[in-house]
């Protein structure tokens, strides 16, 4: 590889994107290249298009991808050319002192172990780099489909960290905010978590279906009231075991303290792109003394993490391509995102097919 | 109450068990008196019977039991006379230090929770003492029958609690030995909390039957070769993250050593009846240094934790009733007993009806 | 007891204390009634004057206390009249669903453990009713004196819980905002739990000093910059594990959070009085995804915790009488509450003597 | 580096030590060769050179050293020649599965971490290869020691592991079983968790008194009673809440779970080099069910750790240097063996000097 030229899906400035020419990546000696057989759109592509992390030029977007092996380095054992694999969306360095500390996402600075169209180019392209590439990437097994697979990357790893840090307890009540992607895999990994009795916060009808169909037990639809006043009346005043954070505003964060029982957890996994503060209702919780823990999270990478999510794929404990909600070719990319900005059409997740 | 006599089914000695007139127990200022409706015989209540706890006199036999409050002490706030209830097989001292260092179980002293059939009298009579009623039963809701919510007082408890215990990762793979009523219950515990592959050792047709229903991915039958060997060819020589022991052999605690990978936990929830000690195999084991921790426990008690169980079963999580094999009146318990023991007719639980 | 009057030092509206006489408490069944021998004046006892959990007409002030057993109810087993014991500040019903939740302090309703001084009489009376007297008091030994002992009931307890919240690995850095009292035991705490670094934020020089007797290895001035400059100056731009928040203002939580490390965390002790918000800084919070997680928590009270606080007394490892700054006769204390209020004199904590 | 012959301490077959002559290691891209100043013979290696790991032939020993880098791979970014460091004893494969899940120590199979005169050359020679240099080596802080660093590199890391795994709660009480300099630094570990009460099981003189000095407030002497006897009878036959094995035999194992309450954890931090089975004793293990928590681990290696614990050395918390008892120069380290061997003269560390 390397000497090439390849197609690439970039962004050009604050919110211009486009296809360009670029020279096809090179593997050194603990990395692979990867050709991407299928991808997934998602909403902080969206959010980066348009300035989140700042002003980028030439950047190829994309961080979900699942593909095929090009070429390996010299010192990469585990994976060789032709092996069909999931690349995390997130791929740390392993030896950093974050990582050593139990924090990969944050490897060498905050955040670092989000590389893809943040810090490097991401997988929208004819080729994909992967740094430490017997450490983040996985194979899939025969029986998963590269659909499928292409989930672990960042929805199921995000949406279920969320729900892992919620320290739900087993039939415990908790209430997730908002049932995009992400949300909807919360829902889920609060199930898979033993939750008792789960409330999902969504107005629109396709991913209130969604949840129920993910494990939601009950749906609060902020349009019809408050939802903090809603949940409070379903849990006869007591308010929930954990709530989770799936939008990424200071309005559902506030609420999810609200409804959050004294000694129990806020679990952040929204991603909070406006605004000076995020705020803590001081009342509700307990004037700092009422034991609500907020946690927080970055998709956690590596390969033992995507190994483990395809084995409940593959042992059919969740399917996550009821959320594919629509399908483009790599050609076709550019209508992916105005659908995914717009929301329009009910766009869950756009599924792009690279051949 | 407490001046009238009243049936129970007592041990008289080791081996030998009758129904005995007894006087109908009292409420103090923080106890109830429960008529039960529905029992449960368990299969430590045959040990109990055959001394693994020592000699007893006209000690009522049963731990597992639903019924309706009869009367309550003048301290008790959150139950009345006609409630529904399920009582919890360890009944803490919630004041205690053990109770305070998260240890209700062994309030006061090692396995002190335990009172039932162990220290005062069991539940298969016509009324049972309740201490601390507050804290150790739970109001039975609308839309849980009988039969449903007696197994959450021990089976469900004890079982979850073994997956609890077993750090099981998201994804994570898992061995559960023996599949008796508990050990299907850990399996189904394993799936809430996330199990990506459950492995049941088991040899019993039926037992491997409800194994799958309640979540297991394979069945591995120990007459059909060692099943150390079994696991470890499954998992690609690797071994599982975390093995369950739900039998009380030494025998099957050291498969559990050997079938767990560095790194991983094995999760007693056996009582180990016979023999000085129960023993780590050294090699496998990591001459001790291979980071295999091994947690034990005794069923959690505890309104919380009922009210939690029973939310698991209200909202569809779980079925246990699918283990009640047999049927009998109170007045043929003794034939429940017998079938226990001989463990003939394929008998997992018997329901005992009270009226 | 409960027939007679007895003197105690009361709130009679916002901002108004005098002396008044009362009736001596009675031991219900499960209680204890205590008569004081030395107390100590919290800044809480004055927030509480000056109306921070509302309009208190006629309330004993008061929560950290040491005396001598008066009466004892029927059911208490583990204490008698003549005992010299230490009472928690924080008194918790221990069956509640809370406490069986692992959070003994919000018993029944948020902050719910804490009633002495809130929703019934505090310590500073001539005698004290404690319930539940077996669980929430501690005999104090006989090498450990009254003045030493009566710390462990808020002052090491909480302080030393603003640690352990803290999730500080051995040998890792910790920041402590601010060196009152309950800043001070956090320090120590930091100490205690291994930390290899502990920076206090202080400008008042006697508290400095004391800050490096309690284990501070370096302090920051915030009177000279800004602290969180400093703290990352410190850190050569690493920032800390663990922040601690001693004080209970928005902006000393929002700069624990600036200089805490992604995957660190803010331990939250200060009790918030002011304000619609406590705000968390959007950007140095990684946006919501940085894992630096915000912990909180309220006095852990509890028979077991007194023992284990008074342990550390008995074997040396802290000394907290050098907080001791004044001593007052129960007959003055009017003005150890006026020096607490202006915090002139240099006071840190007045002890006061009933006899 | 690499053409030139250097000088090494080799293990040729069982009980055999000499001299050899090999080639002087060369550094790949992510690894680092470093030049010994200053090491500390481990009764390991004596373990190792009798034969516990197997036969070996011309295999470097050593595994606890201090020096000056002399070569940089490529891609090793923190250390450049001439820097002073300690490198840790066990040396992690940072991107694999076990690291990945929180257990480097046992990294690609059980033990993994463990490399040095194990599955490679050890550390007593002219110069030592280091394995992912920027992960496994620390500088050491200009008022540090060569002779204090060392310490860290295993006897440190290791001995606090012991603590930090017996989940002692702040003002507890733990029991430290052998005051060797595992044990010496486990005693030390539980001062700096918070122990209330540490009580040390030793029979020699010396390491009595260093036991003291490094936090133990009793001594049990094995020699004049039995320990678990003499243990319950200072904690009034309670238990301890924490037993940590720091001598590797399954006696000291099953004393360890029979001093250890209901409700705590016995930690082992011994390498158990004989018998078939460690024994764990069955009726003070509660039968299974008295939730005694066994905790194991391997020392804890990496950059992290090891700047964590020169920084408690470096604030004064510890000075391990206590521990040598005795100097050689390389030259004569085949007397330190001898003398680990023999355990005479008092020995507990030799520092051997490079030059």
């Amino acid at each position: 590889m390397g000497d090439n030229p390849m197609k690439a899906f970039v962004m050009n400035g604050i919110g211009e994107t486009g296809f360009a020419e670029k020279e096809e990546p090179q593997a050194g000696p603990n990395d692979a290249v990867v050709k991407p057989t299928k991808g997934l759109v998602c909403t902080s592509d969206v959010h980066t298009l348009h300035g989140a992390i700042g002003e980028r030029e030439n950047l190829t977007l994309g961080h979900e991808t699942v593909g095929v092996v090009e070429e390996v380095g010299e010192n990469v054992e585990e994976f060789e050319p032709g092996d069909r694999v999931a690349v995390g969306a997130i791929t740390p360095d392993w030896g950093s002192a974050a990582a050593q500390d139990g924090h990969p996402s944050q490897s060498k600075e905050p955040l670092g172990g989000w590389k893809f169209a943040n810090v490097k180019d991401g997988t929208f392209a004819e080729y994909v780099h992967v740094n430490e590439a017997d450490a983040n990437m996985a194979r899939i097994p025969e029986d998963v489909t590269d659909e499928e697979a292409v989930y672990i990357t960042d929805m199921m790893s995000t949406g279920f960290m969320g729900a892992e840090h919620a320290e739900i307890p087993v039939g415990g009540t908790v209430a997730v905010f908002a049932q995009g992607p992400v949300g909807l895999m919360a829902t889920k990994g609060a199930e898979l978590q033993g939750a008792g009795r789960i409330i999902a916060v969504e107005s629109v009808p396709k991913r209130q279906e969604l949840a129920r169909e993910y494990g939601a037990d009950e749906i609060v639809n902020f349009e019809e009231g408050d939802p903090v006043e809603q949940i409070h009346d379903l849990t006869d005043g007591e308010g929930v075991d954990s709530a989770i954070e799936a939008l990424g505003t200071s309005g559902t964060f506030e609420q999810c303290v609200k409804v959050t029982k004294a000694g129990g957890t806020v679990s952040n996994i929204g991603y909070h792109g406006e605004g000076e503060h995020v705020n803590i209702p001081r009342e509700e919780w307990g004037v700092g003394m009422a034991e609500i823990d907020i946690a927080t999270g970055l998709c956690p990478g590596g390969r033992l993490r995507l190994e483990r999510l395809l084995r409940l794929i593959e042992n059919g404990r969740v399917d996550p391509t009821h959320m594919t909600t629509h399908e483009f070719g790599f050609d076709e990319i550019d209508e992916a995102f105005r659908l995914m900005e717009t929301k329009e059409d009910g766009i869950i997740k756009p599924l792009i097919l690279f051949d």
